[in-house]
């Protein structure tokens, strides 16, 4: 079967039943707070489509993108590997059965105490950006694979990354000296195309940056045998995004062709496997207008910045919406959540199109939000319970 | 006693102590974890403070500042009231020992299901801010008392409230016929000149608005009883602010100059009463430059933007920060956060002077955290727990 056929015949077998069954569930439940339904069928759809493109490399799914544990024990038992940020996130794992070879510790910032943790537990692959983080590492996890995370300029995605993780290709090959020195094993580099690069093209650009640092390194003694591609992998918010067999095979293609036979490659998606196997079910608390020369009506969700959609900061995620009255007519709205906070607006620069007929009590479903909601969500701010998760 | 020799005394009398019990609790114990420490001693001092400049008004503390039961608790037994957000926030004041009647439920958009359990709860006092709120309220609530939020244009506040909650004058006198026609008790009006409002001066051009908005009401034959003022007493985060007693009675003046003798005023506290009852222990995991010529260092402490420092947004609020280092030379530090998102940075737009010789393990005391920090914390971003919390 070619690609193509393979592609062809995985969209139309299974792309729309399973964002059915969702659905399906919502219609068929009374919720009396907001609730994120998740499909795990969804999240192994994701994997296979992943892992399709991926070819060879190892798949670690970035947990923090959603640590629901029925999320994380669907992929353990896919053979899916992990990237972890904290303690917390590698006790997780381990708790669904994740062998310690198949997790990476890929926070750049680490508690000492957390690197000696995760060595006793049986983790052997870290990363590092600064000579601090090799000494803790040196320290805490005695001759441990390293890998150095590459700062690598301006992306096209569309949540670009700061300089936050990573150094310049200036401080790189000291970098992958001193872990020498330091007795760890400096195994190679990792870089972050951006979150949500929704094209494969738009990975050319930092491929040849990393590439460059890449051939620097092996021509300095460095036996690099592996490249951690990092995340990226988009998923669909409204905007078009190519299918993930297709980008991933892309990606892998354009890797192919700039750095030869890499022994290990590692993919770290996190939003490109969850975002699409999950939806809230929220409800609208009030429709007004402020004046009567009022251009926007502001609707209010019983969901805000602070109980789940905290990536609508700067309206970066733009989310898809589902009322009972689509169809009716539409107007512009502002959306805002039910915290006594000024801050927790959702859409004010760009409001949304919603019915005009909608009001207080109608139900909303927001699409796609599987990923970075229900673990943002604060424990309890203004005083309401954290998003709930129900998983089908 | 005159008001400037109650305030002399006053702060001569426990203004330094207190601040240095936290400081010698924090000193003598070593924390696993970033922790909020609270003393309810200060919190006392900031309620009896406010109290003696706000007079005759009551004081309804902003529950969502600070929700920790022990503060709630301290201010029960003060004869505090409450503005609860939600009823998750009327339950927590009520199993402290409040009295339904001291509670409003201030905020202007409610779920109808909360508004029948706060009625059911004796709760009288209510605010609205559009007509489907106010029939919300009069089917749940029949008969209940309510007042209507206003808009009151721009502030000087540091932290200006947007558009999100309150009408437009325009419709202000509408809302209170059709609360009188939904056999509602409209009792007055409510507004916030914006949160961190550092001096009473500012306050003049909202109350201004307010008043002709009063007088019109007034003038169109609605009896009014209340006029709650809402927050906006600043707390010190580096910047001068008044003593709360001046300032409180600085307002209480502007109010009786314009509106005369208002049988019923409140006011809603939350930062002023708490912010200075708090300092967050936290660390610092790594110290780091990205580049050779990089200008600054980067800090990473265990505490961000998800964990408990949500104020920080658009670098906002600037909290004061101790080192055991502090007289050492200082250079500029980009600081941010442990998690492994991006937008995890505290300070870079205007870089923090920090020690030279900072380094990962250091001890870094953050002050003024007591309100909007641990409420804020997420459940576990990135695997990391919430911002823990111990009252001395």
């Amino acid at each position: 079967m070619t690609m193509t056929a393979y592609v062809t015949d995985f969209v139309g077998r299974i792309a729309q039943p399973c964002a059915t069954r969702i659905e399906q569930f919502i219609a068929d439940t009374s919720f009396d707070r907001p609730t994120l339904v998740l499909d795990t069928d969804i999240v192994a759809r994701n994997f296979a489509a992943l892992r399709a493109g991926l070819g060879h490399a190892d798949i670690h799914y970035a947990v923090k993108a959603n640590p629901e544990p029925r999320i994380i024990g669907t992929l353990v038992r896919l053979g899916c590997h992990f990237d972890a940020a904290s303690r917390g996130e590698i006790e997780l794992c381990l708790r669904q059965g994740a062998d310690p070879s198949a997790i990476s510790f890929g926070n750049t910032v680490k508690r000492a105490s957390d690197i000696a943790f995760a060595h006793r537990a049986g983790i052997t692959l870290f990363a590092a950006d600064a000579e601090e983080e090799l000494e803790k590492i040196a320290t805490n996890a005695p001759g441990a694979q390293v890998y150095i995370r590459l700062i690598v300029g301006a992306t096209e995605a569309d949540w670009p990354l700061s300089r936050k993780f990573g150094c310049a290709p200036d401080k790189a090959l000291e970098l992958l000296a001193l872990a020498r020195d330091l007795s760890l094993d400096p195994v190679g580099f990792s870089f972050h195309v951006g979150s949500q690069t929704r094209h494969a093209s738009m990975w050319a650009g930092t491929l040849d940056r990393v590439a460059d640092v890449w051939r620097d390194a092996r021509a300095a003694g460095f036996d690099l045998t592996l490249l951690n591609i990092g995340g990226g992998f988009p998923a669909f918010y409204g905007e078009e995004v190519q299918h993930p067999t297709l980008y991933a095979a892309s990606v892998m293609d354009q890797i192919a062709r700039r750095f030869g036979d890499v022994p290990r490659i590692m993919a770290e998606p996190g939003r490109g496997m969850v975002a699409d196997a999950g939806m809230i079910a929220a409800e609208v608390l009030l429709v007004s207008r402020k004046s009567h020369d009022d251009m926007h009506r502001w609707v209010y969700l019983d969901i805000g910045k602070f109980s789940g959609l905290a990536e609508t900061m700067d309206e970066a995620i733009r989310y898809q919406l589902v009322t009972d009255r689509d169809g009716d007519e539409t107007g512009p709205c502002i959306l805002a959540g039910p915290s006594c906070d000024s801050v927790d607006v959702l859409y004010e620069k760009r409001p949304v199109a919603l019915p005009v007929t909608l009001r207080a009590g109608d139900r909303v479903l927001i699409r796609n939000c599987g990923a970075y909601t229900s673990s943002y969500s604060s424990v309890g701010f203004n005083g309401f319970p954290p998003l709930d998760v129900v998983v089908i």
